[in-house]
């Protein structure tokens, strides 16, 4: 039930998506999720309510959408001209923006709204996105596939977000690149 | 909002938080999601509905408290005398119950109704004991760290139930144990 693919580029159909994602957003910030309603939000985004459930469907699915939306990075990863400083910036910055106390709500309400796994999908292609970028700066290092970026970096930093109660130091990202980079498990 | 490490043990608090856990169990399966609450939830378990209340707060932690539930491992880990093909077995078997449809959404409730991350810990140690279980037979071997199990082998299979709509392939799992232990990277 995403409608990001769709529906994001120009016209009419991007404005509504654009006014509704941020009265979602503000009436979140404003009267907390408990007290969202579809017909509050359509008010407040000057739309009607029946288009949101078109397009939506429900709050789950339109909340999923908006979640996915934040994970969205506007700037390209940090330029070092290292490979292993540019994937360590990067994947530091991955932490602090997922380990906050948001990001971490903003990634469980992406999976709750979400029984497709298209917006998990989505989130998961920005990340990619980044490290397709740093990775292709350095083709004759023979840098890793970006598969094995997302298994043994990202995947470890989100893991460890969602199922552990502490936050992961700052440091951890770095080591996670450094064990990749090495070609070796350090034990 | 977790009632697992307090009142799991015995007696009539034990005895409510089962007949709870049944009855929603139960009424998921024979109404949906959509239709729950939990005054019909009591009313199936046999209890006044403020116990609910007082004891989980809302419907959201109550649910993640019984998705945490179906993540107990009843058995030990399969014991083969080879410490790569238990890892590889336990591996396998943990995306078969993750990766399935049930799996990922019994994730997604844990994640969505658990503001502290306390129930979402609860899983991920589950995965640690059987893990711990598993390096404890082969102490001669210098088998890898817990840490470095989940991180490597738990964190890449979750990321791509999660984040990625296609199942990892049977042999994935596999893989990632055959790279942890040869200590080396093979790109």
């Amino acid at each position: 039930m995403t409608s990001i693919t769709g529906t994001r580029p120009g016209g009419r159909s991007a404005r509504i998506q654009q006014a509704v994602h941020d009265a979602t957003k503000e009436l979140l910030a404003a009267v907390g999720r408990d007290e969202l309603t579809i017909p509050a939000i359509a008010t407040r985004a000057g739309v009607n309510p029946t288009t949101i459930y078109r397009r939506w469907g429900d709050l789950a699915a339109l909340l999923s959408d908006v979640a996915a939306d934040r994970f969205r990075q506007a700037d390209p990863p940090v330029e070092t001209g290292s490979l292993e400083r540019d994937l360590t910036t990067w994947s530091e910055q991955f932490l602090e923006e997922m380990g906050s106390g948001p990001g971490r709500s903003y990634i469980a309400e992406v999976l709750a709204g979400d029984s497709t796994g298209d917006n998990a999908g989505i989130c998961a292609r920005y990340a990619a996105e980044a490290i397709s970028t740093i990775v292709q700066r350095f083709p004759h290092l023979g840098p890793p596939k970006v598969d094995e970026v997302l298994d043994h970096v990202v995947a470890p930093i989100l893991y460890r977000i969602l199922f552990t109660s502490e936050r992961p130091a700052t440091g951890y990202p770095t080591s996670l690149v450094a064990r990749l980079l090495s070609g070796a498990a350090p034990r």
